[in-house]
């Protein structure tokens, strides 16, 4: 069954887009994965299908309206629908690998994009929505998140990658950022590839590359680093 | 002086994309914001434009060479360009609401989209670029990573916003995540609208509003919450 993506959006125009191409585009090609985008705006209010309203105790913005984006959800669904419900949200769950690897194992997702100034809380609880987070910044909306979210689990669909690339001790597969790369030339601007790595010792090139993974790691991101020595007591 | 972006892509034609529509689009449509996309591959090696190579060291996977890069890089400079250059990698400087508008007050940027299983490290040093990381999970390549980011600048340029959104305490404006939203209906599946909304008395408003979100951080994320605490020492 393939992994199947229904995004309830107000730009249903947006999709697929970059999904479209390269490694996702090609796994939606297959038939891999599908997205399928809908417009919230079916289910608007009155001649001109509002969809949003000013906020309940004043301020700036317009709100998403629990109502319409309920009826946009609920017709989304299928019969025992199973699949998780996201809310593309700065104030959702972190989006990590771990929660990336999470829905890649699952039948799909439905994900809703917000776009004003919120969505009435009243769906998030009604309809059971999660809310994850790409980052600690601000979107004109929710779609550039869910793009990528889906790019992200589309590549970890078994028979995605292939040899194209490698899943393998990439960044957040292990704890670890990742070991620099060189390739050829030999010599580029007078910086050579370090010595090790064309020594043809093999272990050696394993220390090389697991040192300075770690080194990069303990130097940019102390927070990654402290999980990863958890992990690895002997070495503490 | 619009701000300007230039995107080193294996995948021009992924842009503008979902940049070209909406609040971004009216932004590009105006000229307030330039996104030009060129293709790194016009400066491959050879009768087949190689751009990559396999590892040094050996593994899977493969490197995006530093020659081709930088040829990429020194063409889509100007004379004394001195636009921040960036590399969009999941090794890189997480990106948050302060980068966003530290971006934005600048003049642009230069943006580098990594693909295959990494970039010739020499390239990132010998041409300064700077790697930042829209968060920590893996993509199939730096695109929708630039997207986001060009979104959440594009975003805050002058005049872009008008009244549409509202800029003002939103989520990562201040160190704390939003406070719920509500809009008509008053009632909705038997869920109401809390009564201090509708009470007309915007002081009370406004302490409603702090107090939620200031639960919904400590709830959610204890670590922007203490970064919040520490701002607010009168409430410790």
């Amino acid at each position: 069954m393939a992994f199947r993506a229904t995004v309830l959006t107000l730009y249903p125009e947006m999709f697929p887009g970059p999904l479209g191409i390269s490694l996702a585009g090609r796994a939606l090609a297959r038939g891999d994965a599908v997205v399928e985008a809908r417009q919230i705006r079916d289910f608007g209010k009155g001649r001109h299908r509002a969809v949003d309203d000013t906020p309940a105790g004043g301020g700036a913005g317009m709100v998403l309206r629990a109502d319409v984006l309920a009826e946009a959800i609920d017709a989304a669904l299928q019969p025992d629908d199973g699949r998780p419900r996201l809310l593309m949200s700065p104030r959702g769950r972190p989006l990590t690998q771990g929660l990336v690897r999470e829905l890649a194992g699952g039948e799909g997702a439905l994900i809703v994009c917000g776009r004003f100034e919120g969505v009435d809380e009243r769906v998030i609880a009604g309809r059971s929505l999660t809310e994850v987070s790409i980052g600690d910044y601000v979107l004109s909306g929710g779609e550039i998140a869910a793009m990528a979210l889906l790019d992200a689990v589309i590549r970890l669909l078994p028979g995605v990658m292939g040899n194209e690339q490698s899943g393998i001790r990439e960044s957040f597969e292990t704890p670890l950022l990742e070991h620099p790369h060189y390739t050829r030339p030999a010599e580029w601007e007078g910086r050579r590839i370090p010595p090790v790595l064309a020594s043809g010792d093999h272990a050696a090139v394993e220390r090389w590359r697991l040192a300075e993974a770690e080194r990069l790691t303990r130097e940019r991101r102390p927070d990654l680093f402290r999980g990863w020595k958890d992990l690895s007591p002997e070495d503490g």
